[in-house]
């Protein structure tokens, strides 16, 4: 295997977008990135895409069929596209089998993308397909849909650890804080503990402002064999781990449900493939699809150790300044959440941190960041890190 | 690249298949490709999970982790699952990403995994559901379902070579005919020309017996290390191609609907690839969903020149003992096509061929087949060239 380095980035906007169809958000994503790489259409190799649901939200499969052939790359290249899904981790698998595509030295450039559009359905469809990350015949059917699950989630980290709703409250603060500095944020604005505590309850002990937003989006990232990488860039990133693990679908069927087995698993073995521990990470970017799944991520990563992830928050440990910020893009709360986006977003936003383009989010003097992105409630989980250093 | 072999192989039955859940059917294929293989769950490196739209037909997405924590591999093992999908053709991409990662070094040991579960569902759903491989935009929306648009490719066909509704209809009497040799197969009865042409028309000019069925279905293998597959087998059978290329994913952006390029070009890498020319193939497996769609296959790889897969069929130098073997197992039509199911069993059948195992349908002498597998009317086209022959 070869190393392997990000040239290029790309995203639009994340929101409400209602004016964008579906390809035309992976399209602006994809070309965006290429523009930034300096590539041109004749040297991809081979596409991968990320998305969870385009069969429920816009009632479109054979999705890498669709977006090569919309970017130009089907009809007489006849580029590969491959669509991946693991439900809000679809993003995290298209970036990592595009790093494995040119790591084997099969593919010298390819170009990973992720994209939803969720927001041409009714509330009540987007839960239902979102609920289709879970367990269909043992938790949706019950009734269970996310933030049912995360609360249960939350219920038993707050019995164990006494972590209260102000400290998972923190998190969601912290993470719109960062999100005004982002110009691709849904959400720009500043809130406070008692917007969150006084925002509607969706599932008991979370709130509205608790939850991650339904969401419309794309991003992109083009990955290229590390020897070449000086060709198209003088800021190249270098890839120094790409995981994945499987936990189970459902809650029920965990020893302890405030511990994402497969977080803490993809975890251990990026640090391993890195040959580094959490304090060589700089910066991380967890999937904080509720405020409860940040606690439980930085613990799972190590960061912290278990049940101490609320205090952390709470005493600004995780924000900019602090002793390892997280979620600097606003996080899956400020950003948004389109589900098959996140993934490569969280790439995206630590390309610009290690690159030293994330403006007024900037961590000063940053070399190494991570990304971690859950499928689920945690049945699938895909750690990277990135680097400045080969 | 390093050289990559089939060692395991499982099928279930296809067919409408209602007291099997779309669970059932992956893990017993599974099951029977990992005991087939003589490994154990601990050697399993990843999975490669090939389903077009459980979304939509079982409201079940995150595939790849549901089948893994299913399976046994997930809670304990954390093996990296993915799901692939490219409409019809998601189990071709499963196992051409199953190979890609062992033939990168990456892993030692993969599972690729197919399965459909469509008969849940009213045919109104499925017909919708299946209509999402085409371009939603321009194709679904204006009320074009496959059969439309396969007719539309049939009638072009006919008008520029002659080919006759009788020639379509004998790919699909001799697709029956080698149903009835295949356990597995939804349809086992033989037809005539005429039980084709008195059917009911679905789209002028194709009859209900022109279009391959709504089924249930499932198939694994398992690939490993050509250099460790003796540990294992005897019969290991050898991959010597696995490619794979996009075309347009809607007919008009087409200079001509009689030809699929993505089957033209996936086909010419493979030959590349592999080092070979259609002449060295002993049979094939191609993507009949309709029976226009196995006279188009048979030109476009490279069997007969174009316009000639008519008058060879009708001919019978696609039956067992013609020229060139086409579908022994049945095809997509008589065996059945669970979509994420048949890129797979396309790789069952061509090594249950070079094993000497598939019973009454046997190639005598079989040394190199082929499968071909498509999704949509041709957005996406997956070759692979298998061999006794390392």
């Amino acid at each position: 295997m070869r190393d392997v380095a990000i040239i290029g980035i790309g995203c639009t906007k994340f929101g409400e977008l209602w004016n964008h169809s579906f390809r035309d958000l992976f399209v602006e994503a994809g070309v965006s990135a290429i523009e930034d790489a300096g590539i041109q259409g004749e040297e991809i190799d081979s596409l991968y895409v990320g998305n969870m649901s385009g069969g429920r939200f816009v009632e479109q499969e054979h999705i890498g069929s669709l977006i090569a052939d919309y970017a130009g790359l089907a009809s007489t290249l006849n580029v590969p596209a491959t669509r991946v899904e693991a439900a809000c981790a679809s993003g995290g698998l298209a970036l990592r089998q595009a790093i494995l595509s040119v790591a084997s030295g099969h593919d010298n450039v390819v170009v990973a993308a992720g994209a939803e559009k969720m927001t041409d359905v009714g509330m009540d469809t987007a839960t239902d397909a979102l609920a289709a990350a879970a367990d269909r015949e043992w938790e949706g059917i019950m009734g269970a849909t996310f933030p049912g699950l995360y609360a249960m989630i939350a219920r038993l980290h707050m019995h164990k650890y006494g972590t209260t709703s102000e400290q998972l409250a923190a998190a969601s603060v912290k993470n719109h804080h960062n999100g005004t500095m982002n110009p691709i944020a849904q959400f720009r604005n500043e809130i406070t503990i008692d917007t969150v505590l006084n925002s509607n309850m969706v599932a008991d002990p979370l709130h509205m402002f608790d939850c991650s937003p339904i969401s419309d989006g794309s991003s992109a990232v083009v990955v290229v064999a590390a020897d070449i990488a000086h060709k198209y860039t003088d800021t190249p990133v270098y890839v120094k781990a790409a995981t994945q693990a499987s936990g189970t679908i459902s809650l029920h069927d965990r020893a302890d449900i405030t511990t994402l087995d497969a977080s803490v698993v993809a975890g251990q073995r990026a640090y391993k493939m890195a040959g580094m521990t959490p304090d060589d990470i700089d910066m991380v970017e967890v999937h904080d699809c509720f405020t409860i799944a940040e606690i439980c991520a930085i613990e799972d990563l190590g960061f912290f150790k278990k049940g101490d992830g609320g205090r952390a928050t709470e005493a600004g440990e995780t924000a900019i300044g602090g002793r390892i910020p997280v979620n600097t893009s606003g996080g899956l709360k400020a950003c948004g959440h389109p589900v098959g986006a996140t993934g490569i977003k969280q790439a995206v936003e630590i390309t610009e941190q290690l690159r030293g383009t994330a403006g007024k989010r900037q961590i000063n003097g940053a070399e190494v960041g991570m990304t971690h992105n859950v499928g689920g409630s945690g049945g699938t989980a895909v750690v990277h890190i990135l680097s400045r250093n080969r």
